[in-house]
């Protein structure tokens, strides 16, 4: 897990690496995974879009099975690798206001998976293949986990993958909802930069504005308050540059 | 926006129109498509179906943006417009028990994807589209409208509508579930109308119920009161005309 | 309905059955389906999957319209129709900690739409059928049937069958998510029952607890006590035989 600063786009990227191993999760990816984001989230001069990729060819093939005797045979250490380990990890992703996307080459499997829905655009080669085949490995899905891919994937589709656990293929991932799009596989990382370079041009207040709002109503709704303090963008730069850039038939400059 | 009385077949229409400027909504239009609504919802001769459709080959192409500046850049004023102009409008579409059909032609952007959310179905032409661009203009979507887009589009689909500002195509917006069908857009005037009328001359008492049901369903369920008060229709003169038709294989004739 | 009990590979079968009148659902059927589940779901021996399909080349086409006039005009018969002989069925059918796989040829409509919208997976052939046209017959879905189909359809397509009373084709059905997959039709019983016994080879732990996971889920999410116990697997023999199994690169053998 490496994080490469934003360039002079804005654009950072974070990179999955586990090298020779599909870049399978181990728990100290894990941990970094989540030190990056929390960093970010609360860093004064944060990127404007995040990319995140995989390292040779693979998003990410699951977790480091070779880890899992240290700790998966016992409730208490069982427990607390998904409750402390995984779980916080995709919970910063969530609460980063960042515009997150997703380049998916290969394997998007099992904890890859999860990432990835973790992000808010997921844009895929052709030969990439998605699901979560642990039923072969005798575990069921953590809870917190599950309520975090239901987001993107929606029950019956995260069911389907439990139960049969099968590979999608990327056509079937599209059909299916589960990525945004799907690209040739040598145009991937184009398409990727693309997006994240085309939204990093967008206003970083709108985005951090909606990624709130999106949250919120994942969340239960908003509150009176929530909702009070939408709207106090109104009197903003951006929102001024916004629409007279517009009025004046010219590309907006949001710089912030 | 004009409201055209029901015709023999009991299918009324609203037409969206701002003419030379795709119909973009006016802080006038949402009011009168409020009062359009509200009415009625509370007619006693109310239609049995009503159809949805832009003038001169556009649904509606978002807001009117030379309007804008009146409002939009003080909190109270802007505040107001979201939730005491454009949410009560669309609350009151939500709040008719009449099914209600959207023609979609060219653009449906913005509030005027707002509105389509808004009907029960979604008939599109092949040359419309669809999205909501507005961070382009540096602003977030309002709290209330997100939350009656997402009932149609879901979460993942409207993050990713909000954060790329891009616009889809009908097919896109096909597979997506953003609309019903798609159709050539010579036929889209013909295919909705025939729908409305199709619903027209089914049971005005099932589509009151079904959509009093699926109102009650999306808003948290229903109290044990209002499942009895469901069963009530058995022994209504449409209940036995359904029933009845049906046995004597003929069609049914719902005249209320 | 009839219950074939597990075969070698632990798969059961569930046939839906009335003669010459395309499998429509009497009272009587909703109550064997019911008693057939809740005998299941206390069982000790229960089968591994069960692969719910119909007799003669059809599903379900709903029900029994000849017996509706026994019933349907009083409110409290009525009412007791829905509620204490459908919706228990069903319900029976969603607390199955099993997995339930819809073997679906031609017609699934109505009641039998409400069924397999009960199972896991949902394997239709090219010439099935799908639908809830009651508008037709001048009434409406029942509160609790339709709380239970919107978990698959989702409440958008919900609201699109009941008030166009339309059936949509199998490929219309893929599209918008209401089955898993479409197959030739001569090869839909060969493909349910190949899911069916490829999923019995899986760990019958993690089915049940990736089962009562997304029941959790789908009734408001997990309470601290749930999510405790969910990790009383580790020391399992099926989650060591799993890992094991992997790492010596064999299949694995769930025998329980």
């Amino acid at each position: 897990m490496t994080l490469q600063p934003a360039d002079a786009t804005g654009v950072a990227r974070v990179c999955i690496a586990n090298p020779g191993k599909m870049n399978v999760l181990s728990v100290a990816m894990w941990r970094q995974l989540r030190a990056i984001f929390e960093a970010m989230n609360s860093a004064i001069d944060a990127p404007r879009v995040v990319l995140l990729h995989g390292a040779d060819g693979h998003f990410a093939a699951g977790g480091d099975i070779a880890e899992f005797p240290d700790f998966r045979f016992e409730p208490d250490t069982l427990r607390r690798f998904h409750e402390e380990d995984v779980a916080p990890a995709l919970r910063a992703m969530l609460d980063c206001d960042i515009p997150l996307v997703a380049q998916i080459d290969g394997a998007c499997i099992g904890g890859g998976l999860e990432i990835a829905a973790c992000c808010d655009l997921r844009i895929a080669g052709r030969a990439s293949r998605f699901g979560i085949p642990i039923a072969r490995l005798g575990f069921p899905l953590a809870p917190a986990e599950a309520s975090i891919v239901a987001r993107v994937l929606g029950l019956p589709l995260l069911r389907e993958l439990l139960l049969e656990a099968r590979l999608l293929d990327a056509d079937a991932a599209l059909a299916k909802g589960i990525v945004t799009r799907v690209v040739d596989d040598d145009k991937v990382a184009a398409d990727a930069l693309a997006a994240a370079e085309r939204i990093a041009a967008l206003s970083p207040q709108a985005m951090c504005l909606n990624k709130r709002l999106l949250r919120q109503l994942a969340e239960g709704g908003l509150s009176a308050a929530q909702r009070h303090e939408h709207f106090a963008y109104a009197d903003s730069a951006e929102h001024r540059e916004g629409l007279a850039a517009f009025m004046e038939k010219r590309d907006p400059r949001f710089q912030t």
